[in-house]
């Protein structure tokens, strides 16, 4: 269903609601605390099955639900609203007065319309006090509190699994963790612990009330991230709304803003208004617009603004490439693809053409305060990361990975939660290695990467080359892989290229978590798999990731109703089937079981008899 | 271009003909054999670029040359003819007769015309004789005697690295090999020595002459399998040849021909006559067919009979599930997918219902005599491999595998070439370990798996989730990957499956070349990455695996012609690009470089002096 939205100056914002084929929206609440509404998406099976619904991870918010009227004028419902205040520490304010720069002084007809509602933003209270109360989820943690968000992931990453494991018969893991340590069941107690120890993080500003809150963590579900935003050259506010929804919708578990065109203010805004799941940002890049796009002329001013205005608008995570030190720059001069990353060429040449260290590391201390009063997550950027497989692994790369670890300290010091960036492009052989040194480096901060591609020569496929490096690199401990499309290095992905990367990053995050050894991964697979063997067809395309493009491939071949429940499919015809034959040899092994156990019954009798050959006559 | 080519009573067939976008075919020549004419492509770039063209390995065959007027009612030129029979040991023979069975029993509108032209079979000459002269390519490189198609795939391999190395100033690769060791130059005498060490083999059936040679080992290229093929209920002849050369165009290095249901032979006969490439077949399906379908009726003799129809046709190599013994059966049992191999499960059938050891088992001495005698290559079926995680590296699946090894050094014995199927559905974790037994079960006689799928969960998306496997596998020392295309599981595969599973192995198996560190994979992704640097557009179109969808993605944004020079692209914009910052840190580095110089200078000046502050009057 799309459902139109009329605005005075866009046009109708149209975004696809309603459940996935096959599956049901439920919320369920821990025991402790009965008033939490964690959503997950129910699969329910084929009555022949004999099975119960499968559950899983559900990113959607709102929008599967066919109990809500979505919408995007009036934004998602504040539900983390009462939390925040509730328990302390924050005060609303007036909030920074939106100004021409922040949408790039565009006006008249190109101007969207902005979103129809404001609200105060909170910040942390009194900061100048010496007693400061906790205020982020980091805070929280160290200070022994579990908050409502703890309870809320460590109740979304479950996704039930005790009942179903118990019906599984056993945990049905046996992967290769490689030092990540993830338990049977998540309790709050242990979300707190790895937040407390910066493990994992919660990305949630108190600006975004609308989220409903996810962990990401190396003993955790892997994630996914998508990017979308507009740019100079093309797309618009509705496109941009429109695809932030699609890209949950299929599994995404944060999204980028990376906008850089105009009404980049009022987009984000939108966004932001409309999505329950954590939104990140590169500030640099409106740092960028409100000074007219030369890097040259960024100061630590505008760059200190844009981070209030993001972090009262309710940015979860800001990329913040501070790694980028001026002595790092020149080792990048001999590289095939020299810098790649936007920030991070944005850096390097204002560092170059002030020949100054860069203020975003000069600055650290006091970007650490700014983002703690909102708990704004760092999202430490990889600005000097490899961009061909000839510059992987190299040392500006890793020189800029040491300086984050230094980096991670000052921000864990300031109560921040921090994920580190990472690669990229890469080849199989050295990604292993990026996972180990950040690790180490960055004591054991998330890890959150980009592919990496595995080979730079299939420009039209990069989600399948940075798909193979992304399922590596989650099975080694990368907490989030960020989602590369069909279009990546030629041009901005729509909304088929969004569902693509999506699905693909769900393909290599479940593959990373079946490898770890997550004790309830293959569940999914295991019920998939018998439905499959079973021709349960309609239940075969509904587990699956993609249920529609599943059953549309299907159809192709054999279109109708009774296809469905046929007991072949096109590629063997229905005169052959192996899976028909297996059957036979189930009952043949079991009736094999049943002489053996007869044999055995006789040969117990003979034994109970004396073992001897002649029986004496009673 | 489509060209079409009238049949009586086929629809015209239409294969795609002409270059690649941006390539060229060109042919060369070893020093020691001039009349080889060895086909490369060659990609040539933009004068700007300062650089010489990109050669590849072209699969394609004549179809992409333009001098070459295709014609698919002659065939494809006999280049093999002479070689096969001036060496000597082959006889020519009338052949078997084909049999009304072999085609399913089709008649009149249903019954596809035959192939027009005839040609003779050979086979090894007078077989009775003691002392035997080589046939096979095993049996000339045991013997000491280098062939033909060993000088050819020499000089296949090294793609004229030797020229592109020494203009890169070294060779580039730091890979991870687990064990293969791939020379930096590849000779006649070294593909000889790996081919009688039983570690490589060239698919390559004497009557299948219109064959350009190509060779499988873990010490070269990774080689890729495009599976096409009709079924009972979808597809035509036409539709198979067209698939065929459409596979090889995107770099399938071998087709294996799957058809099972009517004009069987004669769709074989049309592949392989318009065949460059090896074709492999599952001989057990067409035998399945002769029996109208019923696994229980199928009979050695009837096997048999198959086995000499498709020799004598010029199949290259036979996948033969040999290894699926009567004991092995109840290791099924409890699987969540049973058997999902279709020869496996035939296999499986057979012995249940004989109660009686399998005939491919028993008989696997005569098989191996008849493949002998057409050096027909074994690929020994891996007839029960997991269809579901849940059952990956199980008792069955590995059983099965060590009596691979145990028919392997029979067949060598007998001087037959042999390549060994594996898996199928494995999770990361458990990936590395099937090659590694592989390889110590069965001599490191080369591996040939499917994919292999590392979650279940994707329907629709199964070329990503095997991709991933796939990699790997080929990584960890996998010779040939078998693709899996979108519609696994689902249905057969369009023309554009084909292309997306191709390209999809393509990648795979190049990312498992990088990371072996095959000493020239990564020439071409220096070109492509240098080519995106320099904002080449046309150049890192014409360097991808798809030249044309990574245009037209291009295309969807910046359409325009101007912007194929510009130097931006749609994801910053025109005001910003981080590549062109670049630019600018070369320039500094490139400044700063001789400052140091000049320090250094001034400082060896210095110690020239004396070292000293104060220098005496002279």
């Amino acid at each position: 269903m799309n459902k139109p939205a009329r605005t005075a100056d866009m046009t109708p914002v149209k975004v696809t609601t309603g459940p996935l084929t096959g599956s049901r929206k439920v919320y369920t609440a821990p025991d402790a605390v009965p008033d939490l509404k964690v959503p997950f998406r129910e699969i329910d099976l084929t009555p022949e099955s004999g099975e119960p619904a499968v559950r899983v991870y559900d990113a959607s918010g709102p929008y599967t639900d066919t109990a809500y009227e979505a919408d995007v004028n009036r934004g998602l419902p504040r539900i983390r609203e009462a939390w925040i205040t509730e328990r302390g520490g924050v005060e609303t304010y007036e909030g920074r007065a939106i100004k021409p720069e922040d949408n790039g002084d565009v006006t008249g007809r190109h101007a969207a319309r902005a979103f129809p509602i404001t609200h105060e933003p909170h910040r942390a209270a009194s900061p100048a006090q010496s007693q400061k109360s906790p205020l982020t989820q980091l805070e929280y943690a160290r200070a022994g509190i579990i908050t409502k968000e703890m309870i809320f992931v460590a109740h979304r990453e479950n996704l039930g699994r005790a009942a179903a494991l118990e019906r599984a018969g056993a945990a049905l893991a046996d992967g290769e963790s490689f030092g990540a340590d993830i338990p049977v069941h998540i309790t709050p107690e242990f979300v707190r612990d790895e937040i407390a120890r910066g493990r994992a993080i919660i990305p949630a500003n108190i600006n975004h009330p609308e989220l409903e809150p996810m962990i990401i963590g190396r003993n955790f579900l892997v994630k996914i991230n998508a990017n979308i935003g507009n740019s100079a050259v093309t797309s618009s506010v509705e496109e941009e709304i429109d695809k932030m929804v699609w890209a949950i919708r299929w599994g995404a578990d944060t999204v980028m803003d990376l906008s850089t065109g105009r009404n980049i203010h009022t987009t984000r805004e939108w966004i932001i208004r409309n999505s329950p799941v954590p939104i990140g940002t590169v500030p640099i890049y409106q740092a960028l617009e409100k000074v007219g796009g030369d890097p040259v002329k960024l100061s630590w001013e505008v760059y200190r603004d844009t981070l209030i205005e993001q972090c009262e608008q309710g940015v979860d995570y800001f990329t913040i490439h501070a790694g980028v030190r001026l002595r790092y720059v020149p080792l990048t001069a001999e590289r095939v693809t020299g810098i790649v990353s936007r920030g991070g060429s944005i850096m390097a040449k204002w560092c170059l053409a002030h020949h100054r260290e860069s203020f975003l590391y000069e600055r650290f201390d006091e970007i650490c305060d700014i983002m703690r009063a909102y708990d704004v997550s760092f999202s430490l950027g990889d600005g000097l990361r490899p961009g061909s497989i000839a510059d992987a692994n190299d040392r500006a790369q890793f020189a800029e990975l040491e300086t984050l670890g230094e980096l991670t300290r000052i921000a864990w010091d300031k109560g921040c939660q921090v994920m580190i960036e990472g690669p990229g492009h890469v080849p199989m052989h050295k990604v292993k290695v990026n996972v180990e040194k950040q690790l180490q480096e960055c004591g054991e901060a998330p890890f959150y990467t980009l592919g990496p591609l595995v080979t730079d020569i299939a420009p039209g496929y990069d989600h399948i080359t940075s798909g193979i490096g992304a399922a590596m690199i989650g099975w080694f401990g990368t907490a989030m892989l960020c989602y590369v499309t069909p279009k990546e290095h030629l041009g901005l992905p729509n909304r088929d290229d969004v569902k693509t990367g999506v699905i693909t990053y769900k393909i290599a995050a479940h593959a990373a978590d079946l490898a770890k050894g997550h004790p309830a991964a293959q569940l999914r697979d295991d019920a998939l798999s018998r439905a499959r063997f079973e021709f349960r067809w309609y239940d075969q395309f509904n587990l699956s990731l993609d249920p529609d493009t599943a059953r549309a491939f299907h159809d192709e071949t054999l279109p109708k109703e009774a296809h469905k429940v046929a007991h072949f499919c096109s590629m063997c015809g229905p005169k052959f089937c192996s899976m028909e034959i297996t059957r036979e040899v189930r009952d043949y092994a079991s009736k094999l079981n049943e002489r053996q156990q007869g044999m055995q019954h006789m040969s117990e009798k003979f034994r109970d008899l004396g073992a001897e050959v002649y029986v004496p006559k009673t």
